[in-house]
């Protein structure tokens, strides 16, 4: 009885899953294959295919199978499938109905209207443009938060990509690192670091010729996976073993192979859930600071490491001649510079948590109003002084550089800062477990490290929450340690605090 | 009040077409773009946006706002969006509940399992293999078809790919071609024409080059379309300006950019839809014949015309140097080569309509049950002989060689000898109130040919049902004629009965 309840929950939650990833596959193509001119109806597209996602979440057909699988779920082992997915779209479910249909749409709409004055906006550096619309976006926010039982408003935002994840978790955690890394940063940035080898001239086929050395070592299965230029890169899947990397390939440095790692993290997490739970909303990383966790495990731990980076010079340097001199430790301390900067996604390894901070800390007095909007450039400037020592020149490289306000995308900055901590309290387990990790590294091979991923972490999908699974793959919670004595160490800093 | 309920309807019409696209979507996707392992649940999510379409065509709701709406339609002109909007919309959602879900359900899984077997029974030519996945597909194409109330089973099957088209029209059709053509055919295959040069080495990059110089000429308009590699070329629309054309280079003969031209055909159509028909069911082509009368003009009426080469031979032959001794007339010779052969999809614009008629002719007697199946490859053999004169080696290039019947699509064949009929209708027409066409192609300018094609077809989308377009724009009825005309006319045979 609950068995045949539970199949047919599994058949409509595929239905939905599989709603959700054709609007995952427009959106991919819209970002890649899509001619221009297509905009205006694709976006008709995607907002129908996403009421249809909504109507199938919040069917009362839907409801009363959950209710009447409830004690059926509780019965079962919690680590199972069919607990986790239980769990999971009833949450999903609970979460939807909270919001009613007007202001989602309206937020759609707002978000919409939004974006083409932030373009222009950013376009004159013109703050004042964009103010009404940033206004609006916040107050619906506002509105948004207040659908949800929560300590503060934040929190509301913030579960949206960090299930769980409370305001003042996250406020402890980068006070830490706030206190860690400024000073941290000021003394690296005073060191003499020749970086400018990496800039010149780098063809877009040997960019592609070194992006495919490197994701070949990564251990994609054979035709589950493509990469084509994009914008914004970005990692997604329609399937287990229909995964879809992008990138970009700018010509004049040599940055488009870290983007190749980077979302290489992301796709290889994606690549390896459990396939029990393909066509499932548990198909798919646990949270957003998780996802970027791997990306920047793959992006910097392992792609800025000098033993990565003595197997992989050679390939470079016969792929761009002109680097053919660089001693590999010059090599490894140019990619590692840090140098405070205006633009966050420039940013380096060390600089980066800082931008995320200045962020999350506006958003917070946003959406409470404790800050005059009108005021928010200045205030933007005076941080920027304050955290990174930088003069900020003009609003467009200053308060209006983001997208996400304009989409009204706030309580997502935070999961990026995360994702650092995440990744190197992930890289200390790893090496624990598995000791030979560095020195496979520094042969090219990354099977140690995916093979301890893919059994620890990427399987799992998202049958736990993001709390749940740190303490099961750290055995601890969230902690800021780690990236910091890691960014001390690759920084030659081991005595500051 | 009707305005309000039309309104409705718009809004329910636009997210089903929607619906309709981004399953479209899919296939394109899954054609051009889809790493091979992610077949099988790309299957599934096809099969579920099928659904989603279904469901939202037979719900009730549309159902009571069509009756609503009926007087309202009757009230309007026959020739005005609404009225044929409302018509279309209720037409096709009648057709829909005529075929209970589990009929329709079965058939698309005996299409999916049948698909392989025919592959695998291709590939080692052996149709007894093949013969129960046919019998089962036959037998549901049966039980579909006693779903209408048809004159002959025939009719039901048509009508899916040629609305309100009946059987007997297109046997006295064919009736008429064939008798036509048998002679033609024999009498034109007896020319001694060289085609050799065809053949050779066509490296991809300069096919590409050619393929831009000719579809350039077709009038899209910027950034609305794209042609992408495929095996098997199609062309389709996400939205009137969003249009993907594919198409297969093939290095060891010029073919490409016929294909192109053809593909191109299509595609201009479904971009000359009026923008008022936009996120409906009636924006796209009236009928699949009406839609190959457009590629077969593009590829052969303009495509193998003598003008359009002296224009365009120079371009070929700065492309392919290896053809620069070949005079344009023998150029022109060699591309409007009759030459009876045993494969569809490569015969000549003469030979092909017979191909068609032989299919049409077993799909009836499959139909019918007239024919025992064991016997089909020996009846197919002796007809190949007695049309085309040609002996079939083997079923491989025989029997098997469509992937029609494996999908348990009938009735679909006709369509594209009715497209080579109306293409030369058409033709004659255009001709008429534009004299001064084949001077313009012959300076490779389309605007003439396009301008009136827009004007009298393409901008009315689906709006008419494919007789009454017909009707409009060629002020009759279907007629062999020009078209047998035509190819005698060509081929240098004026004097053939």
């Amino acid at each position: 009885m609950s068995e045949s309840a539970y199949e047919t929950l599994r058949a409509r939650v595929g239905e939905l899953w599989d709603v959700a990833k054709l609007a995952t596959l427009a959106s991919w193509d819209q970002q890649t294959m899509m001619p221009p001119q297509g905009a205006a109806v694709r976006a008709r597209q995607l907002a129908t295919v996403s009421k249809l996602a909504h109507d199938l979440l919040v069917s009362d057909d839907l409801g009363r199978l959950l209710d009447q699988l409830a004690p059926y779920g509780e019965s079962l082992d919690y680590d199972s499938t069919e607990a986790s997915l239980i769990r999971a779209v009833r949450r999903d479910r609970e979460k939807e109905l909270r919001v009613p249909a007007e202001l989602r749409e309206e937020a759609a709409r707002a978000a919409a209207e939004a974006f083409p004055v932030w373009v222009e906006a950013r376009r004159t550096s013109d703050f004042r443009l964009f103010l009404p619309a940033l206004e609006r976006n916040v107050e619906l926010r506002r509105r948004y938060a207040a659908c949800f039982d929560v300590a503060e408003p934040y929190d509301a935002l913030l579960d949206d990509f960090e299930p769980e994840m409370k305001t003042e978790e996250v406020r402890a955690v980068f006070a830490r690192l706030k206190e860690g890394l400024v000073p941290l940063i000021e003394e690296a940035a005073r060191a003499d670091v020749d970086d400018s080898f990496l800039s010149g001239r780098f063809p877009r086929p040997e960019q592609q010729e070194l992006e495919r050395i490197v994701l070949d070592r990564y251990g994609f299965r054979e035709g589950t996976w493509r990469i084509d230029p994009t914008e914004h890169p970005f990692a997604t899947s329609l399937g287990t073993d229909d995964i879809r990397l992008t990138t970009r390939y700018p010509e004049d440095e040599l940055s488009g192979v870290f983007a190749a790692m980077h979302e290489g993290g992301h796709a290889i997490y994606e690549h390896n859930v459990d396939p029990a739970l393909e066509r499932t909303p548990l198909c798919r990383g646990c949270s957003l600071a998780w996802h970027e966790s791997q990306s920047r495990l793959f992006e910097n731990l392992v792609g800025r490491d000098l033993g990565w980076w003595r197997w992989l010079c050679p390939q470079v340097q016969r792929l761009f001649p002109q680097l053919g001199t660089v001693p590999v430790e010059d090599f490894h301390r140019a990619i590692n510079r840090v140098k405070p900067s205006l633009i966050r996604i420039e940013a380096d390894e060390a600089t980066y948590s800082l931008h995320i901070i200045l962020r999350f800390e506006l958003e917070q007095e946003l959406l409470a109003g404790s800050i005059d909007l009108r005021t928010l450039p200045q205030v933007w400037n005076e941080r920027m002084r304050e955290y990174l020592g930088v003069e900020v020149p003009d609003d467009a490289r200053g308060v209006l550089q983001d997208v996400h306000w304009s989409r009204g995308t706030l309580g997502y900055f935070p999961t990026y800062a995360l994702g650092n901590v995440i990744s190197v309290q992930l890289w200390e387990r790893a090496l624990a477990d598995v000791p030979d990790i560095p020195e496979q590294i520094g042969r090219g091979e990354l099977g140690g490290l995916t093979g301890w991923l893919r059994e620890r972490l990427w399987r799992h999908g998202r049958k736990f929450t993001p709390k749940e699974l740190l303490e099961r793959v750290v055995g601890g919670g969230l902690d800021p340690e780690p990236y910091l004595r890691y960014l001390r160490t690759k920084l030659g800093s081991p005595a500051a605090a």
